[in-house]
C-alpha cells in the first residue's frame, strides 16, 4: 500500500501544481501586481493607439511593431495611423525618454489599466511602454464574441535588473535573422540582455577591420561584419534589449590564434579545424596586451554598451606549464601559481576597458582578492560563487541552474533562484548586489535550425524567474502559461515547434512521417554532458548535426501529459474513465508504433540507431495495457509478470541513440500500482 | 450493379493514375529526356563541387547558394570552398555567360550526368546550371546507406520559354521577404518569371520619385521603394528570374487617381478606401499621355526586363459613357464604341513603350486589329482568345485554368495544357507563338501569412505542365511527387505546410487545435467565384481574413488519400482489410469529433459558423461506418436508410462558412456501395 500512499502524494502534489494564479490571465512572466476586474474590452479591426507625451523614434517604432503584431495574431489588417487622442482603444503616455545607450537599471516599469471603454499604458519611459505593450498582447484572446482583453489593473517592475541569454556563436555559426527572431522572443517575455558570445575555440564571428586575420583564420567564412553588427545592435535597443559581447581571454580563444600565432602561449601553428590543439595568450608579452588595446579600442565603438565580457574560464593551464618563460615569469613576479598568473592578467585587462570606458565581466573563475570591485562575476560553476561574489563586493549574475544546452526540463530551471542556496543567507547589502541572471545556449549541439527549439519556450521560464517577484514559483501555472505563450511566439517566426516537422521528413526521406512522430513525441535528448561524455571520439563541430536527438524537443509535452492523465487515473482510484481512455489510446498508438515505424527504420541510415528504442515503446505499450486491464479488472497482477515487466523497463531507461524514453517512470509507477487493491477514491 | 461496374470503372483509372514513371524518381518538373543507370553516389559531408569553364559571380553566387540548400537538407555542415576540378563529387562545366538581363527564349538546357564515382552538369550558360543544381537537390535522397543520388543521365530544356507566376500585390500587400522564399519556390520548380501586378484599385506598391502621390496617397503606407525592387530584381535574376512589371492602364487604376484625379474620367475624388468609386484613366487628354510618358520612363529603368504589362483587361466604360467629352471625342475620331477608344489608347501606349525600349503586353481585351503585332496577348477568359491572338500573329501565353485563386486540385490545372483546346488546331507556326503561360495568384483573399499555401505546392503541377514534356501528364504520378516536393519546399523558408497551425490557434484561441484540425484536414474553400459571389455587402480588402476559410489547403490530401483508401477497399471485393482499417479509422475520427470541437465551437467567435459542419462531419462518419458494417455482414443496407442517408449527404453538399466538405462523394459512394452484393474480387 506503500506504493498507492506515495502515488496519492503525488498526487496530491500535482493538484497543487495545476493550481493557477486567481486571475487566471495568461501572462508570462507574471506582473508584480495584477488586479482583475470585470468585463472586457473589445479590439476589433477599428482598435487605434494615440501616444500623449513623450514621444521619439524609438517609441514610435515601437508602437508600429506593437500594431503589425496586434495584426499578425488577429489576421486583421489594423491601421497603422495613429489615432485622436481623445477617444483611442489604447492611449500611451510617456514621460521622458530613454537613455540613448541602455542602462543597466534603468526603469522598464510599467502601469497597464483596462476598462471597457479603453486601456491607458503608462510608463517613466518608453522601456517601459515595450514591456507594457507585451503585456497587451498577450492579454489579446479569442473569445465568444470576438477579440478582446480583459478588464484589469497591472503595475509592474522587473525583480532583476540583468535578465540576459547567452547565445554561443562561436562553436556553430548562427545567421543574424535567427538571432533576430530569438530577440522578438526575448522582448517578448522581457528579457533584456542578448550576451553575445562571439567566438570560441572554433570560430571567430566578428569582423575587425584593424586585425581582419582574426575572422579570416579564424572563421569558415561565417562571421558577422561589423555593419550588419551596429544593425543589429540597433534592433535590440529598439526592443529594449542591451547587447553585451563576449571576447574569451585568455583561454577558449584558439581561432584567434589562427591569424596571429604569436599571442599564444605555445608554438603553434593553430587552425579552427577539428581537433584542433589547445591554446591559450601568453600574458607576459607586452605584445599581448599592445594586441588586446587595439582589438578592443574597435571593439568598444562596435558595441555600446557599458559592460565588457572577458570570458576568463577554464583556464586549464597546460600551455602555461609547459612554456619555461611563462615559468619564469610567474616566479620572477612572486606569483604562486596559474591563478595568480591570470588574475595578473586580467588586472591588466580591467585597466585597459576602463580606458576605453567599460566595465569588465567574466566567468567565475576571475574571482581573485586582486580584483577591483568594479568588475562583474557570472557564476556558472555554482550558485556558492554567487554569493561569495557578492559577499565580497562584487556584482554577480547567476547562470548555475540556467544552461538551456544541459535539456533540463522548464521546471528544472524554473526552480533555481538567484537569491536562494548560499546567496539566501547574504545580508541585504550583499544580496542587492546579486542583479540578476542570464540563460545560456552553448553550440556544441546546436544548428540554425533547431536552436529555437533549444531556447523555446524554456527560457521563457527562466524569462518569469529573474522578472516576477519570487513567490511566483508554481511550475503547475508556469507549465500552462508556458503551453499558451509557445505557440504564441510562433507569430514572431519563431521555429520552435515546426522545425521538428522539417527535420523528420529528412531523418525519413519521406513524406510520411506519422509513425516517426510518434516516437520523437516522447523521447527527450540525454540530459547535462552525457552526450559529450558518450563520444568515442574527440569531439567534432564540424560533424552532421541531423540525428533524431538533434531534433527532438529538450522536453517532451507529451510524456508530461501521459504523466498527468496518469496521476488523475490513479488519483481516482481507477475511475476516471476519460484519463484512462486517454491513457489507453496513448498505450495502444505506442505498442502499434514500432510495426509502422520499423520499414522506416530500415530504408534511412539516419533511423537505424533508433530500432530498439523504438521496440522499447511498443514493449511499454502492451504492458501498459495489461496493467490497466488489470486494474480494470480488480485483479491483482502476478507478482511474477510485474517483475519481469519491471525488468523491460530497467532497460528501458538506458539511453538509446542519445535519447531518454520519457514514459518509462510513470508505466513502472502503473505496473505497480496493479499490484495493489484499488484506492479509496 | 451498375454501381458497383462504375466503382470498378474508376478503380481502373484510379490504379492506372497512381502509375509511376518507370524510373520513380521524384522530380518536379519532370525533364524532358531521363536515362536511369544501377548505383548511387554517396552525397557525405566531403561532398564538394567544382567549376570549369566559362564563370561570373551569377554562377558562383548559385553554387554557393546550392551548398547552403545541400547543408540544410541533410543537416551536414559542408564546406563551401571550391574543390581541386579533378576530383569533386559535382564537377561543373559552363560555356559562356547568361544575358545581363535575362531574355525570353535564353537557353535554358542542361545535362547532368551522374555515375558512381562523381556527378557533372554542364549548360551552355549559368541559366542551365541553375536549373540542373536544383534537379540535383531534388535527387538527393535519404537511403540506408547515406545520403545519395542515383546514377542517372538527364538531358533537359524547358518546353516553353515563359513559364510564369503572377502575384498580385495591389489588393493585399506582400511583404519582400514572402516575395523572396516564393522566388525559391519557383526556381525549384523552374519557373522563370515572376509577373508583379504591383497595383489595383486597392492599393499603388510601387515608389515613383517623380510622381510620389501614387504610393503617398495610393497606399497605406505599405509599398517597395527603388532601392528594394532593385534588390529584389536583382535577387530574382540571381535565380533565373525575370521579372515583369504590371501597371494597369486604363482600368483597375483606382488607387492611381488617388494623388492624381486629373488622369480619371470622372470628376472623383478619389481614395483607395473600401468601396471607392469605379474608375478609368481618360484617354482623349494629352496630360493622360504625358503622365503616362514621364511614368513609363521611370519605371523603364527600375524594371530592366525587356517586356512591360499594361493590364487593360476589364475596362467596363461606364466612366466613358457617362463623360461627354470622351463621347464626343469617340465620334470625332470616327470611334465605333468604347473598345475602339481603348485600341487607340493601347497603340498610342505601345508608342510610348517602344519609345522606352519596352515590348507591351495586356491582358486579352487588348486584341483588337489596330494593334501592332509585337504586343503580347495574355489569355485570361479562355483558351480561345489564346488560340485567336496566335492565328493573328500574336506571342501568347496562357493563364485560364492556371488561377490559383479560384482553389482548384493541382490536376485540375494540370490537365490544362497552353497547345489543347482551340489551339490543339493551329499550324506549326502558329502554335510557335504560344510562348508558354502564368499561374495567377490574384490578392482578394490573400495575407502574408496564407499566400505560400495558396501557390504551393499546386504551382509545381503548373511548373511541370510548361517545362516538361506534354506527354508527362498522369495525375497519380503528379500527385506522388507533388507531395514529395511539398515537404522539400520547407527547406526553402516556404509555409504552406506549417501557416495553417498558427491560423488554427488564433481560431481556437487556446493550444488544443486537435478536433480543429481533424476538421480542417478534410475541408476546402468553396471553389472559382463563389466566395466572392456569396457575399452580401460590397468586398471590403480592408476586411479580416481570419476564418477557417482563410486558412485551409485548397485541395485537402486527406480527403484525397480517403478517396484512394474507399476505391482500393472497394476495387478489392470489401476484401482489402488494411484498406478498410484506414477507411474505419478515419470514419471513428469524425464521428467522435463534433463531441470534442463543439465545446471550442463555443468559445471562440471565429468558429461559431462552423457548428453546422462540424455536425454533417459526425453525422457521415456514422453513416459511413454503418455502410462498412453491411458491408462486413454482405448485408445489402435497407433501401429507406440508404434513402435518408443519401439526403444527409445532399445537405453536408451545401457550402458553409465557404467551405466545402470533401468526402461527401466518396461518403456517397460507399452508401450506395453498400446497397449491392460483394464485388467479385
Amino acid at each position: 500500500m506503500r506504493i498507492l500512499l506515495i502515488a496519492s502524494a503525488a498526487l496530491l502534489l500535482a493538484s497543487l501544481a495545476v493550481a493557477q494564479p486567481q486571475h487566471g490571465l495568461n501572462l508570462m512572466p507574471m506582473p508584480s501586481s495584477v488586479q482583475p476586474g470585470v468585463g472586457q474590452l473589445p479590439v476589433d479591426r477599428s482598435f487605434s493607439v494615440a501616444i500623449t507625451g513623450f514621444r521619439d523614434a524609438t517609441l514610435e517604432r515601437g508602437v508600429h511593431r506593437f500594431v503589425a503584431e496586434l495584426s499578425r495574431q488577429t489576421g486583421m489588417f489594423l491601421k497603422q495611423k495613429p489615432a485622436d487622442s481623445a477617444h483611442p482603444a489604447l492611449l500611451i503616455h510617456t514621460v521622458h525618454g530613454s537613455e540613448r545607450v541602455q542602462r543597466l537599471g534603468e526603469d522598464e516599469s510599467y502601469e497597464l489599466v483596462i476598462n471597457e471603454s479603453g486601456a491607458k499604458l503608462t510608463a517613466p519611459s518608453p522601456l517601459g511602454i515595450l514591456h507594457g505593450l507585451q503585456t497587451f498582447l498577450q492579454l489579446v484572446g479569442t473569445t465568444a464574441n470576438g477579440f478582446a482583453v480583459p478588464v484589469v489593473t497591472i503595475k509592474d517592475q522587473p525583480r532583476f535588473a540583468w535578465r540576459g541569454l547567452l547565445i554561443d556563436v562561436g562553436r556553430h555559426f548562427i545567421p543574424l535573422d535567427v538571432l533576430k527572431r530569438n530577440l522578438d522572443g526575448m522582448a517578448a517575455v522581457k528579457m533584456n540582455v542578448l550576451h553575445w558570445h562571439l567566438y570560441d575555440n572554433e570560430g571567430f564571428r566578428v569582423e575587425s577591420k584593424r586585425f581582419p586575420k582574426l575572422q579570416e583564420a579564424g572563421s569558415d567564412g561565417l562571421y558577422y561584419t561589423q555593419d550588419e553588427i551596429r544593425d543589429f545592435v540597433a534592433y535590440a535597443h529598439d526592443r529594449g534589449i542591451r547587447v553585451v559581447p563576449e571576447f574569451e581571454m585568455p583561454g577558449h580563444s584558439r581561432s584567434l590564434f589562427a591569424g596571429y600565432p604569436e599571442l599564444a602561449s605555445g608554438p603553434g601553428p593553430y587552425t579552427v579545424e577539428p581537433g584542433g590543439a589547445d591554446a591559450v595568450m601568453d600574458p607576459t608579452r607586452g605584445k599581448t596586451y599592445k594586441f588586446i588595446d587595439k582589438f578592443i579600442e574597435e571593439m568598444a565603438k562596435l558595441f555600446p554598451d557599458d559592460y565588457f565580457h572577458i570570458g576568463g574560464d577554464e583556464v586549464n593551464g597546460h600551455q602555461w606549464d609547459a612554456n619555461p618563460k611563462i615559468q619564469a615569469f610567474i616566479h620572477a613576479h612572486g606569483m604562486k601559481n596559474n591563478q595568480d598568473l591570470q588574475a595578473y592578467f586580467n588586472q591588466r585587462l580591467q585597466k585597459i576597458l576602463s580606458k576605453h570606458h567599460k566595465i569588465m565581466m567574466g566567468w567565475d573563475e576571475v574571482l581573485h582578492p586582486d580584483l577591483p570591485k568594479t568588475v562583474v562575476v557570472q557564476s556558472w560553476r555554482g550558485q556558492q560563487s554567487l554569493a561569495t561574489a557578492a559577499q565580497q563586493g562584487y556584482s554577480s549574475l547567476l547562470s548555475f541552474g540556467y544552461y538551456l544546452d544541459l535539456m533540463w526540463p522548464a521546471s528544472r530551471h524554473y526552480a533555481v533562484d538567484p537569491i536562494s542556496g548560499a546567496a539566501a543567507s547574504l545580508n541585504p547589502e550583499e544580496k542587492s548586489r546579486i542583479i540578476g541572471g542570464e540563460a545560456c545556449m552553448w553550440s556544441e549541439w546546436i544548428t540554425p535550425e533547431n536552436i529555437d527549439s533549444r531556447i523555446w519556450p524554456r527560457n521563457a521560464a527562466i524569462a518569469e524567474r529573474l522578472w516576477s517577484p519570487p513567490e511566483v514559483q508554481d511550475p503547475g501555472s508556469m507549465y500552462t502559461r508556458l503551453g499558451e505563450l509557445s505557440w504564441r511566439l510562433e507569430w514572431l517566426g519563431l521555429t520552435h515547434r515546426s522545425s521538428m516537422i522539417s527535420a523528420l521528413h529528412r531523418l525519413a526521406g519521406t513524406d510520411d512521417i506519422i509513425a516517426l512522430r510518434t516516437l520523437a513525441e516522447v523521447v527527450e535528448p540525454v540530459k547535462d554532458y552525457a552526450r559529450m561524455n558518450s563520444l568515442k571520439t574527440a569531439w567534432d563541430f564540424r560533424g552532421p548535426l541531423n540525428r533524431l536527438v538533434d531534433t527532438v524537443r529538450p522536453e517532451s509535452d507529451q510524456a508530461r501529459h501521459f504523466r498527468d492523465s496518469l496521476q488523475a487515473y490513479i488519483g481516482s482510484g481507477y475511475t476516471d474513465r476519460a484519463a484512462e481512455g486517454e491513457i489507453r489510446t496513448l498505450l495502444a498508438a505506442w505498442r502499434d508504433n514500432d510495426a509502422r515505424l520499423h520499414p522506416l527504420l530500415e530504408q534511412s541510415f539516419l533511423l537505424h540507431e533508433l530500432a530498439p528504442l523504438s521496440e522499447d515503446l511498443s514493449t511499454l505499450g502492451v504492458a501498459g495495457l495489461l496493467a490497466l486491464d488489470y486494474l480494470d479488472k480488480s485483479a491483482p497482477s502476478p507478482e511474477s509478470w510485474r517483475a519481469q515487466q519491471l525488468a523491460l523497463l530497467e532497460r528501458a531507461k538506458t539511453p538509446k541513440a542519445d535519447l531518454l524514453l520519457m514514459v518509462v517512470a510513470p508505466l513502472q509507477q502503473l505496473i505497480e500500482a496493479s499490484a495493489g487493491q484499488k484506492q479509496k477514491p
